[in-house]
């Protein structure tokens, strides 16, 4: 996912402000959803009555990230659990220069008690060629 | 610091969207420099030419947390070294209930060429005090 | 509302960032909702089956509004219809700069059709008793 | 410019949430400075020594915009003046149907007074020809 820093995501020391990165890469992680699965929160929480809420959260801020960069957030699969994903998402400028990484896990789980679910059969098969294709599988 | 989830912070699941808490956890520790360290990010950066870029952040999810539910931040030093500081909050319900747990770490710097920069003596000193306030001396 | 102008609700011009004040608008009248009229979005959507979405919003920057600026926001009525609301908030110093105002207008409906629906009786009184107050009645 | 209407861009009622659709017309009047300008808010503030602050922002919500749509945001001009500029966006389905219209009004200000300053002829030159080429000069 290509994107701009935008005027407004950065604070008056001009470089990225720390919660609007995370915007970036909870973003990506729904546009993969969309694009990759074929499903997105609104689908799973709506339709479906399950969910994915994020259990844990990390994120290492590496270069200054200022206001203007053309960035690629870049979304690898770390670990595929039978209820929970850790997706890794790293922010570079397209070459060598890594801006931020950030690992997220999220849980499915059933509404409203919020147990968790196994991945269903489609949404399996369609993270393991994610992760094939990547070359982490 | 107490607070109140509001209506536009949390999404169509009715919970607290990620970066939302992330908001939460960096405004508390805003709060913090104003009333704790008496100086704040707009000090440290337009007047005194240094900064305090967030390095890592990771938080855990612990409960769902609804909207409308009256929260308490609280705010504990996890580490303090020369030039880094590593602060936790906890976002709980006043009595034992946990929301979620961050833990952040920055570091001072000197701008423009952000090198890490000891703190000086009066902000070092605050940040003793309150670790001993705290217990966690 | 008192609140303080966060480094992260201003842009790298050190002001605030124009949705940013939107947002000062939008948690002031969810305040005045919890506070004077005893309910909430949350309550009125997600236990009552009803809503009460924006239909229009206007704003108007008097002044340049600084980080770390401590502001008041302050709400008065500006129209009270059958089944609408005119809300208007002044951004100020708690003397006499003002800072930018602006104008929201929200219609409680019945979900799902979103039909308009008269203010039931007791938030009636309430609003009408705000406004009286105000010596706007 | 395309968008789709994130999750977390919207409210437990599963629509867009009021400021977040500010943020959408603030983000194509950036994008728009970008792409036809050739320009940013960065560019002017931070290497001209110039900012083009709002002054006035007003938007009509029409149609309520559910999370997973997929919008148009379109910039119009409505009004060019000598030192400020009022855009019209509007947001709708690529169709027929609208979800909300926005006008905003900013003016080229000389830093740091904020004085108003008429725009180079470079940049006027392209705001007319943009205004040309969508029929509206």
């Amino acid at each position: 996912m290509a994107r701009r820093v935008n005027w407004g995501d950065c604070d008056p020391a001009g470089i990225i402000y720390t919660p609007r990165a995370v915007d970036y890469v909870v973003e990506t992680v729904e546009a993969w959803y969309h694009e990759v699965l074929g499903t997105s929160s609104a689908k799973l929480n709506i339709e479906e009555q399950t969910g994915r809420p994020t259990v844990r959260f990390e994120i290492d801020f590496i270069s200054a990230l200022p206001v203007d960069s053309q960035i690629v957030c870049e979304l690898r699969l770390e670990r595929v659990g039978r209820t929970s994903l850790t997706v890794q998402v790293t922010a570079h400028d397209g070459k060598d220069k890594i801006y931020f990484r950030a690992s997220m896990v999220s849980c499915l789980v059933e509404k409203p008690a919020f147990k968790p679910k196994e991945f269903p059969a489609e949404m399996r098969e369609r993270i393991e060629a994610y992760q094939a294709a990547c070359g982490d599988g």
